[in-house]
């Protein structure tokens, strides 16, 4: 990039700056007018024409169009102030920062979400103590590995049943349904982890012959070891302490040892933190100010299928759905991430990689969510292929087990089971062969276009259609009060 | 770019290849942790943390935002997308391809524009006259200057008294206004070229003292040489054909002989006719389906002084104003030049550089209308130096003539005598100065921007005052009508 700049701007200068005479213009090699200018001795300098193209001329062979780039960026800052402005002159300021606060505070002693993510303690101590057990050798591999499948469903399952008897707020929900998907993972990639390590401990056991206290735990050498920060081993690692700090650590792949920092940073940790706040509030506002009355105002084309309307809401909802997917993006995969991390003086801050340049939607997939990634590969994938099953097989499954989760964070919270989520995961499969065949027969730029399209109008598509179906399923139809 | 965007498809690519084991990706130098991740030779290939940066930390030295890029092009096309159909749907479909044609024919008897842009024959034919006389030696040099001068300062006082006596159609005047602009130009051309060709001939007739005719025409000689194409010497230019021919070129520098291409490419000129007719009517279309609208609603705003809501209105007017711009650009400067160029086999097509890449707005008024600016290089700024002006003032002249016929082809057509279009020229002084500094201090992209955002912001602002000038004369106040 910095060099294809220099390189335009070397250009450019030497085009602007003031030629001293009109018969010293760079001569071009003009294919389609052999003729070439003849010269004319006795008025040369007067001479001001040359056999030229037009730049826009194909045969120009003119391709710096760089400065058009730079017009889309501005013509989108002046038409988005435009609307902003727009909005506040149509609806008022409608952001109130406190409106949660009162939601919340409403009524304090029936939190049934809360309580619900306190629970999930119960499951995971439940994890822990399987572990241990089998590490003891009072319960066997192979029946441990089932207590602990039985205890990751258990953990799937409590949340719908919850929503399902008490029918709480719906974004309550879906932080406890976030939080519990969490839970899944991390108990899942704790038994499968602590498993390799036992069986690599036996291993190395019956090799040496010489520790043979496998079935017993010297609780008090591990405190001792742990304070010191010395690498730890299986089975020292089973640990109530080490667990939490893996449940609270951002990263959904157990591991003995995590690469930490040597210290808090404090001023880091204290930017995350505006960032954090700010953009909390910045997302709350962008919704109350825009995307309710846009959403609002959808309902109505909806119901009475109107299509060119529908489109018009859609594309005016697109929008803003699109700003707010971006700094929810920034603000829970860079700050909020690094402010666990920062505090846990955890150092692998991978949280995300450059899918904002994604050239196919696999890549995209890859690269937006690491933790999720990593989980994937390193507990579904991987284990896939060397049980046998080909690659495509393996992807297949953990794009499946993606979609499940997708439909289960929306499904669940709305009470909408109408399996949008999981088809539009299931459609990416033919937007990655499409992303694909772009990027590789035309230009990765068409690729990367098409992948940020299929952001920008898919989401909202879905969350249209849910938000929706939620309206009717409430009010069992479409309100005079919504109409505007 | 091309060479970038292949270093960025390298790049990525690297990335987005699937890895053989978590253990394998790329390193990264943190600065911030010296703690490098220890090796653990038993459970190594179980590891899946590394000590990284987040992409958006500034330590992590990340640069390759390019894909936003692409993502300010998806925005614009859908925002775009989206005000067409509210637009559709506000107004319906107010586009009447037949309009400016019942408008011109509704008096054919009565076209006061069609009469006195033909009246500009009169002018051409005496500068003609005037100039034959000199070469003759009926009028001496000295006295033909002063009856040129008098010739093109009629040629700029007809339209304004034509309007102010006639008060016609102000799109018409526009067109004769803009006619005799060019034709003053070219006169003015004319008669200085052939000033310096007659003292190059009597130079070289002095010297040589083979020439005694100096005085007198081989009127058939002449025909002979100009048809067989060989080059024109003065005075063997000096015919009624040569004079039409300068007069309908695409140039307003006037040449003893012109670069020419060997034929008329048919494919190229149908091309060009079908983009002048297709982009013609597109402008109209989106002047009756977007500006008008947006026109009428501004009104009452700027009537009751109300700001913000006139900001809103701008904003709303600065994008459509900007497209139809564009395309008007495209349409005279491509289409319409190059129809005329492969018409009359005129070689050279320069009518533009790439002023969307300009830095700063002096390169983009030297480069966006290339016959103006070589017609003010050769017959007014390099003149004044050689009279021993300074560079600042000869610039300045050049600025002030320019900002007089910004004014003239404005003020004459709509009465509007006000002088903002004169100080929005002047205007782009002060602005030369801010994109020169910021091109040179932070990044030529800056400039670049600089530039597209007085485009966008200043030239709305110009229309919205005119038009609101224009009602109020004509109406004498804001009518009922137009406050829809």
């Amino acid at each position: 990039m910095s060099k294809s700049l220099r390189r335009r701007g070397k250009r450019s200068q030497s085009i602007s700056e003031p030629k001293s005479e009109f018969g010293e213009l760079a001569t071009k090699d003009v294919p389609d007018s052999p003729r070439q200018p003849q010269k004319i001795p006795s008025y040369g300098t007067k001479k001001c024409h040359e056999s030229r193209n037009s730049l826009f001329s194909s045969k120009s062979g003119f391709v710096a169009y760089r400065g058009f780039l730079n017009l889309c960026v501005i013509l989108l800052a002046v038409s988005n102030a435009r609307m902003f402005l727009e909005n506040v002159l149509k609806y008022g300021i409608l952001v109130d920062p406190f409106q949660w606060l009162s939601t919340v505070m409403d009524n304090p002693y029936q939190w049934p979400n809360v309580i619900l993510m306190l629970c999930s303690n119960v499951f995971i101590l439940a994890a822990f103590y399987i572990e241990i057990a089998i590490a003891r050798g009072r319960v066997s591999s192979s029946h441990g590995s089932i207590l602990h499948v039985l205890n990751i469903i258990l953990v799937v399952l409590i949340p719908p049943v919850q929503v399902l008897m008490l029918e709480p707020d719906p974004i309550g929900s879906l932080f406890s349904c976030g939080t519990y998907a969490i839970v899944f993972m991390k108990l899942w990639s704790y038994a499968h982890t602590n498993s390799w390590y036992r069986e690599e401990y036996i291993k190395t056991s019956n090799q040496n012959k010489k520790l043979r206290r496998t079935s017993s735990l010297p609780s008090r050498d591990l405190e001792k070891l742990k304070n010191k920060q010395i690498e730890v081993k299986y089975p020292y690692n089973l640990t109530v302490k080490n667990l939490y700090y893996f449940m609270f650590a951002p990263t959904l792949c157990y591991e003995l040892n995590y690469p930490r920092t040597e210290r808090i940073r404090k001023s880091f940790l204290f930017r995350r933190l505006i960032e954090v706040l700010f953009l909390l509030q910045l997302e709350l506002a962008l919704c109350q100010q825009w995307i309710v009355p846009t959403l609002q105002k959808a309902i109505v084309p909806i119901h009475q299928l109107d299509a060119t309307r529908m489109l018009e809401r859609l594309l005016r909802l697109s929008i803003p759905n699109h700003f707010m997917w971006l700094i929810f993006f920034y603000w829970f995969f860079h700050s909020v991430l690094n402010v666990l991390a920062e505090v846990l003086r955890f150092a692998d801050r991978e949280f995300y990689r450059d899918w904002w340049n994604s050239e196919t939607i696999v890549y995209f997939w890859k690269a937006w969510n690491i933790p999720v990634h990593k989980f994937c590969t390193r507990h579904v994938y991987k284990p896939l292929l060397t049980r046998g099953y080909s690659k495509f097989t393996a992807q297949l499954i953990v794009f499946l087990l993606s979609a499940f989760f997708h439909e289960y964070l929306v499904s669940v919270p709305l009470h909408v089971f109408k399996l949008w989520a999981f088809m539009g995961m299931v459609g990416q499969l033919p937007l990655a062969a499409l992303t694909d065949w772009m990027s590789k027969r035309f230009s990765p730029h068409y690729g990367n276009m098409l992948v940020w399209t299929s952001l920008i109008i898919g989401q909202p598509m879905a969350v249209l259609a849910y938000v929706y179906y939620y309206y009717v399923l409430r009010f069992g139809g479409v309100s005079d009060e919504i109409q505007f």
